[in-house]
């Protein structure tokens, strides 16, 4: 049987089970998200014990972590390989992660992409037979990734009306061959498009187009509908990219999202919070989807939910070149055991 | 058949075969390089005609990629995945080549491990059925590295004897299920690990105990002696890290590399180079491996290579921090056909 479904698809014919996650989120998050009931820990303040943002979100993942595995009871070295990224230079954060864990490790980086790209990879390590049992996580930290990105948020400045919040928190899930929980069925994995965005505030707009792009491959490939999910999750774009792009789908494509799509940036803080447009980073799409959203897969509440995890892949250097914001989209589909069974 | 041995080995049941290779490297690596007759193009400046070090960089790796491509009269939309990563901020390179390329992309990263940890991925998604022909490429510039790691490469700063010489160069390799070529029989995930080094100039030193610690892995796995293989190839300790590589593998774990071992660092800009320890960077074992290696393992000359890929996961950040520098090495057994028949 095929694995490949159509340009961009997996199938996975034995498809991995999500046996546990863990979360870690930073104060504001533990505040005002919808979601902080659901989260596994909050961390009371930016710096969660440690000497540097850096080093906070670094910990910030390996909470994460180690709550997949405390829930299961398993320790790290029975899992065997780690995939891991995030938005600081050089992935310190999983770098670090990895260090202290002391599992196989393999860096991804797909910007805030890169919690569905890690979840294809484990999942293809586990379906392909290379291993039984994996792990994947993602981090990002407000204010390291906004010192790194654009100003120390110190300096107190003015942020646009379109420009999202970085989360802090982490999210960790632990693939397998064997066990309960949420399966992964397919991935679609991203193209890069560039339709001309070059504000590197404006990452909404800019991740729209991919978004659009990657599901509806993703439902050509799968001869899939929209109605066939209960939810179409990207992350994240932020209520103006979540707009765009389902605008977008319906112009290019003619699939009509409206009925099914929610977006990670938009939901992480509700409609109370003062963000502008919305969450984003890493951990965002990780910690709404390895909180609730696999709660409720769990229980069946939920039965099949597309992830559409969306990444700019800019620099501060590319924009200072005056290169266009590049961006990626990657889908995973995550089906309650009733649904595959 | 199981297709993990021991701690950390996947063995590949169905070899896959790098069907072809491309390199391109600037204008110091065509002068001085022993291998500068064996390299598919070579920049007669450093800026390749772009208009930036960062930019040339990413055209370095697409030439590096269409080089690749061309040699088996193929189109990009002819291969399923891509599999990049570099060394600049957000992987940049690579991101920006997938653009271009048009091939759905899974951004990695491991420093300089980084050409060996796409060989491991995309083997695996070849051998696990995920895909027919994949992409795997690397890219490093030392004009782009330098001034984002240390200073400017026109401040003329002087250089510590252990320091090693980021390659200006791409390799690409392109990996399939049928075909001519050798093939990926092994691919050993490497840990990170730390062994004290605070020095990021002394990346040598900090890498060493990664690649030791790897090979030594390696070969409890598979059953093998380091005499099973014609070379095994590290990159990139330079001349230091070399030597003490060697020493650890010995000390630590009783193996005796001192007639196998070679490392691309050293290899890259031959005894006359002004390099310091030698070479360094994502593109230095790649342009290596693809040209000259490549070609030996096609022609039969070498029969087994273990390529080491080594790589320290600090950033500027990490190390203002005082961290230590985190390290990694994977290895993947290249093979010629003969070997594997």
């Amino acid at each position: 049987m095929t694995k490949k479904l159509g340009k961009q698809t997996i199938k996975f014919l034995n498809p991995p089970i999500i046996i546990s996650t863990g979360t870690a989120v930073g104060p504001y998050e533990g505040e005002v998200s919808p979601f902080r009931d659901d989260f596994d820990q909050i961390f009371s303040d930016l710096l969660a014990g440690q000497e540097s943002f850096e080093k906070a979100e670094r910990h910030l993942m390996l909470t994460a972590c180690y709550q997949a595995l405390c829930k299961i009871q398993i320790q790290p070295e029975e899992v065997e390989f780690f995939f891991a990224g995030d938005l600081l230079n050089q992935l310190i954060s999983s770098g670090f992660s990895a260090l202290e864990l002391g599992i196989p490790y393999f860096g991804i980086y797909g910007a805030c992409s890169s919690a569905a790209e890690g979840l294809i990879l484990g999942a293809m390590t586990i379906d392909g037979g290379f291993a039984n049992r994996v792990m994947a996580a993602t981090s990002s930290h407000n204010s390291s990734a906004e010192r790194q990105f654009r100003y120390p948020t110190e300096y107190g400045t003015q942020r646009k009306p379109y420009s999202q919040w970085t989360v802090t928190g982490s999210g960790a899930a632990i693939l397998a061959n064997d066990g309960r929980g949420p399966r992964i069925t397919y991935g679609t994995v991203g193209k890069v498009v560039d339709q001309g965005c070059t504000d590197p505030l404006h990452m909404g707009a800019a991740m729209a187009p991919a978004a659009a792009s990657t599901i509806i491959q993703h439902l050509k490939d799968t001869r899939r509908q929209p109605s066939d999910y209960d939810l179409i999750l990207t992350g994240d774009l932020g209520q103006y990219g979540y707009e765009l792009a389902v605008k977008w789908a319906f112009e290019s494509g003619g699939v009509d999202l409206s009925k099914v799509c929610q977006d990670c940036g938009v939901l992480i803080y509700g409609q109370e919070a003062k963000v502008n447009s919305g969450g984003s980073g890493c951990g965002c799409s990780a910690v709404v989807t390895y909180s609730k959203i696999y709660k409720e897969l769990q229980q069946g509440k939920l039965g099949r939910v597309l992830l559409v995890g969306t990444g700019a892949l800019h620099s501060p250097t590319s924009i200072q070149q005056k290169d266009d914001l590049p961006c990626i989209a990657h889908a995973v589909a995550l089906e309650s055991e009733e649904m595959v069974r």
